[in-house]
């Protein structure tokens, strides 16, 4: 209950406003209607649910140079990363910087890299990522790509799990803030991107806040995944009611074809939502039939409008990225299209919207609710047959409740937030308020177990919790609140997330372990769909970047007017040229540095010293290039940034930097007195 | 021998150079020389000087909600943070940003944090860290601050252990890249910095390269700190011969006073440094009596040179950061202070410059020797009184190798770069080609031990090893090569450290754990130390910062000609003002916003779609600010980024931004149509 507690210890603060006091009693409400759970959690660690420490120990531990089960793709949340984690042990393998820039490899930094971060707003260096989402085929996971979401500036992403790098990002136009975002198809055909935020349509833009019931509107943004590039591409968008989406999930088996989408904020508030977004007793979950959208598509009913987003692809042949501004998007009115929207009610402020491995149910978690309601699919279809409507929202059928409701777990659990499955016919629900793991059974509702949470847990994950076939064995909640699990850091606190065993019938907590930023959420998947596609090298021959030197024979220095192209190569233990002679203030140098290693694990790095820049990470067989804008006259020295052989530390050169004007001719060279023959010439002048 | 063996693959392919032979050959000579260990590492992670893993297990099983025994500051390397890892578990409980930008939580992105990153090059947003010092008091850890070098572009750099945040940052003047850095005296009198690539001198700057003998100078620098603020200062430079400095350690005990740094590349050569500056079968450590040269500046020998050098300090009660930039330095040159400097001739290419606990002995480790030479301090003494000397080099005495040496390390491995002490009157050196740790006694000089690493360990720490109180109980590799010890992740592989316990006769090998960025270097240090003194929380009293609002009542919107200054509050789960009307296109934005929560633990993130910035992550009772220039026109939304209440996703705004002229007067609030009363005025207009 620490939120609560926490908020009530604020309540005597003056700095507090009456609107605090509000939500307090919207919760002790909720706590009196939902009874109570005994399931305060200690700091022991050792409380109900947990695994004797030395079973524990034995479970999670890898033993050294052996390999984790399972890769645990998690969300940075507001550092706009992926890390890729180990499981059962917790390590951290990886972090793979997606929408901010990370100067530990120059990515967003590197000329080859920059427009990967370009928007319809310029080069934007940051976002906020939510949810992950991994590719499947028939609904099972197909281990080819991660898809991830920008939250702040309306994105997608897609990420390779074979160079674990960020290839594709796309924008998302008519979108306030893409939360909804980015969950897909069983066969991967879409991702979809809802706002969260309503606002004006990018077209007619410049209206008053106030004006929200009138002018704001909710966008849905299906974007469509090549099955063999794994391109995206917006296909079209929903023009929806000014609500905000919170979560989402596609239909599986008999629900494929349909998406359901949680909203809140069906009051229209634009001011102060924790209050006067919170009135409603009872919010929507939006189900759409995206195979009809498809069919209105094909007849027509489709209109372009104007919209400015930005699509960016990295080419793995030539070792860069392009971005593109793109200027319209197709959209589908609702009102023009109907039968292919229907709001379920749905209790109170739903954030999970969860849909089962056999598609037959819909879990609807709403956080302020005191139950949750589990919709079943056979019963909607009837509904909506039977038109069996509880009036509408703004032209959009509202279903009965009682109609499509399968059943309601209750007295779950104080703020339930996500549902994944375990593929035995269980579903496990997270708790916010509450701090704790809920198991409970699909077909009978009744709850069969319950563990504290290390505290505020937001999502869970399951091994293929959200597919048709989930791999099961562990949950994996991912906590808002670490306070004293870890040794103190200072005011900023480790990010954590605590893995649970449910391979027996209660669950077990095994581990607290850190994560790289906020663990937003996550999925895990079987070494063995992955790693047998990883790759180890570039191919020199396969390298296409248009200033990469494949030998050090091919290494120049070019000048064009006051751009300076060094064709750079690097292997154990030096540059070529390592001497360069002849460059002028006022010239802008571009290093464009080949690592002509074709072994694995064999990374070089290039920095030059003062460089307004970051570094240039570079795998073999890869090609970057570092923009170096001298700002002094002098001899710069450069290096080899990445530990490389018993010699690294040799691995240097210098740059000579000379006036603007002077006469000091291009020379360059690695060996003995590179530069000599230059100078001869210039003691000619 | 893992690079050896891939570099001897190498030379079939036409790609690598006669050079590369010329290095095969030579550690091929050190190899017969040193002749052979059988400790070729094989994967199993069974080998050798490992654990049972079930023992193991148990002894790096941090059961959920207990505590790590140490803190371990990691250097991340190349990208320029600082990692706090617990031990034994190896869990990364933070990310410390210290020269390169972070935009999780906006270090290098707000107007509070980007003085920090100001150099005499302008804004500088990466660099290369290598090397953790800890605070000292009479030589052992006193829990105060950390230390750590920025390599590429010359700055050391000062974080606190109670708020886990970088202070202060110096530029270092006069030097081609700071490596040699920054090792500190017993009572943390000053840090030091050594360049690594000598460079002609700031004021006369452009000459040729070739000419590196008479014109490139290296640089050592005495950094002083205070020893109540820790603020730092360059208090002289001494003007040294053009060679590479690599590391260094301040003598202790007996031999306080005293500074000692390797030196490579005495052969001063400009290109091809692996096989250039290999070429001498002896290079130098430098003795450096600083408390003489104290002396020598109390007499007025120093000399006021022009150096631009940036000085950055973050100030706590401001939550803001200062950079001022500084125009000379006091230089001390050595040919007018006799008996100030000291050679020291040492096999060969010396990485590790080690001085034991008690100060009686300095061990250097020269990756391309055959054996481990140990100095004795007595004796350095001694040839320097009786002047027993091997000539000189460019004016500074060299003392005679037999005359100073306390005895070899025979057959120790094959690339010795490091060595920590244990505290038992044992040391332990790294082994770079031979991949292990090899256990020898101080006195006997006698191997002990020796276990595999995997692969290539760079440095190695031991709690407490480079003071004069080694914790000792474990010792930690950090590694440069993983390979094939993790789940793989692309070309890019996981960076990786190694934990053995040290505590019985045999090292034995419990964990292997990843790390973020590079583990260059480390220091570990008891938790009872350091978490008394650990901030929780800033005190909204003591919030100075120039745009703070301590209440919702101070909350406004202020504009001047085209900046408009947002004095915004963050508390559960609402922002006042949430809704903001009259910003105009060209006007500049900054949202100061202050987190009102008092509790610890309760962070508040702000972000604005679009804004080509990161976002700002706000701690109790802080202000940050986040400039913002609206690209569009529209209505903006802004939320908070770190998930804070079970309200949380309700915690939102939105501004509206017309176009430039627009008569919409300025209005802003929270509640009940915050901006009404501006647009009925604008109907009037």
């Amino acid at each position: 209950m620490d939120k609560v507690r926490r908020k009530s210890e604020s309540v005597n603060k003056p700095i507090i406003s009456m609107k605090t006091k509000y939500i307090i009693n919207i919760l002790t409400a909720s706590a009196l209607l939902a009874g109570s759970y005994g399931c305060k959690p200690d700091n022991s660690g050792k409380s109900g649910g947990s695994e004797l420490a030395g079973d524990a120990a034995q479970k999670v531990y890898v033993a050294p140079g052996k390999h984790d089960e399972f890769y645990n793709i998690v969300s940075g949340g507001f550092n706009g990363q992926l890390s890729v984690v180990g499981l059962p042990s917790g390590r951290v393998l990886r972090i793979i910087p997606v929408f901010s820039q990370f100067a530990e490899n120059g990515w967003g930094y590197s000329e080859e890299t920059k427009p990967m971060l370009n928007t319809s707003h310029g080069f934007v260096p940051w976002d906020d990522s939510h949810h992950v989402a991994l590719s499947t085929t028939n609904g099972e996971h197909d281990g080819k790509w991660a898809f991830i979401n920008g939250n702040n500036t309306p994105r997608i992403a897609r990420i390779s799990l074979s160079t674990f790098r960020t290839d594709e990002i796309i924008e998302i136009p008519n979108s306030g803030g893409n939360h909804s975002s980015p969950f897909i198809t069983a066969n991967s055909e879409y991702a979809v991107a809802g706002t969260r935020f309503s606002v004006p349509p990018d077209a007619n833009a410049d209206v008053s806040i106030s004006s929200f019931k009138q002018n704001f509107k909710g966008y849905i943004s299906f974007v469509s995944i090549d099955k063999t590039t794994g391109h995206m591409a917006i296909k079209f968008q929903l023009k929806t009611p000014g609500v905000s989406f919170d979560l989402s999930r596609a239909g599986k088996g008999k629900s494929d074809g349909w998406f359901f989408f949680s909203c809140y904020n069906t009051e229209q508030a634009n001011s102060l939502l924790e209050v006067n977004a919170s009135q409603k007793d009872k919010d929507f979950i939006l189900a759409v039939n995206w195979k009809k959208a498809e069919q209105y598509l094909a007849q027509g009913k489709g209109k372009k409008e104007p919209a400015k987003y930005a699509h960016n692809v990295y080419d793995e042949k030539t070792h860069s990225a392009t971005s593109t501004i793109l200027n319209e998007v197709m959209t589908l009115d609702p009102k023009e299209c109907p039968d292919m929207l229907y709001f379920i009610p749905c209790p109170k402020s739903p954030h999970g919207c969860d849909v089962d491995p056999t598609g037959s149910f819909i879990v609807g978690s709403g956080k302020l609710a005191a139950v949750i309601p589990v919709f079943s699919f056979d019963k909607i279809q009837k509904a909506i047959a039977a038109k069996t409507f509880d009036g509408s929202f703004d032209g959009i059928p509202v279903l009965k409740y009682e109609a499509v409701l399968h059943g309601e777990v209750k007295k779950p659990g104080l703020g339930p937030l996500h549902t994944e499955f375990d593929g035995q016919g269980n579903a496990i629900t997270s708790f916010f308020v509450s701090s704790e793991l809920v198991k409970w059974n699909l077909q009978t509702l009744e709850v069969l177990d319950r563990v504290p949470t290390y505290y505020s847990v937001g999502h869970l994950s399951i091994p293929g919790g959200p597919t048709s076939k989930p791999h099961g064995k562990y949950v994996i909640a991912y906590n808002k609140i670490t306070k004293d699990r870890y040794l103190p850091t200072g005011p900023e606190l480790t990010q954590s997330a605590q893995l649970y065993d449910i391979s027996g019938e209660k669950m077990k907590l095994l581990l607290d372990f850190p994560t790289i930023g906020e663990p937003h959420y996550a999925e895990a998947i079987p070494a063995s769909l992955v790693e047998k596609n990883s790759r180890k090298i570039f191919k020199l021959e396969e390298n296409f970047h248009p200033y990469v030197a494949k030998g050090e024979k091919e290494a120049k220095v070019v000048r064009k007017g006051n751009e300076v192209h060094v064709y750079m190569t690097a292997i154990r233990s030096h540059f070529t040229p390592d001497n360069i002679e002849g460059v002028r203030m006022g010239d802008d140098v571009y290093f464009h540095v080949t690592n002509l290693e074709q072994d694995w694990d064999v990374p070089h790095g290039f920095a030059v010293r003062g460089a307004n820049n970051a570094e240039i990470l570079i795998m073999p067989g890869e090609t970057c290039t570092l923009k170096w804008k001298p700002t002094k006259v002098g001899v710069t020295p450069m290096y080899c940034t990445d530990f490389c052989s018993a010699l690294h530390q040799e691995m240097q050169g210098y740059v000579r930097v000379s006036p603007a004007g002077s006469k000091i001719p291009l020379s360059w060279g690695t060996g003995k007195n590179p530069t000599a023959e230059a100078e001869k010439k210039v003691a000619k002048l």
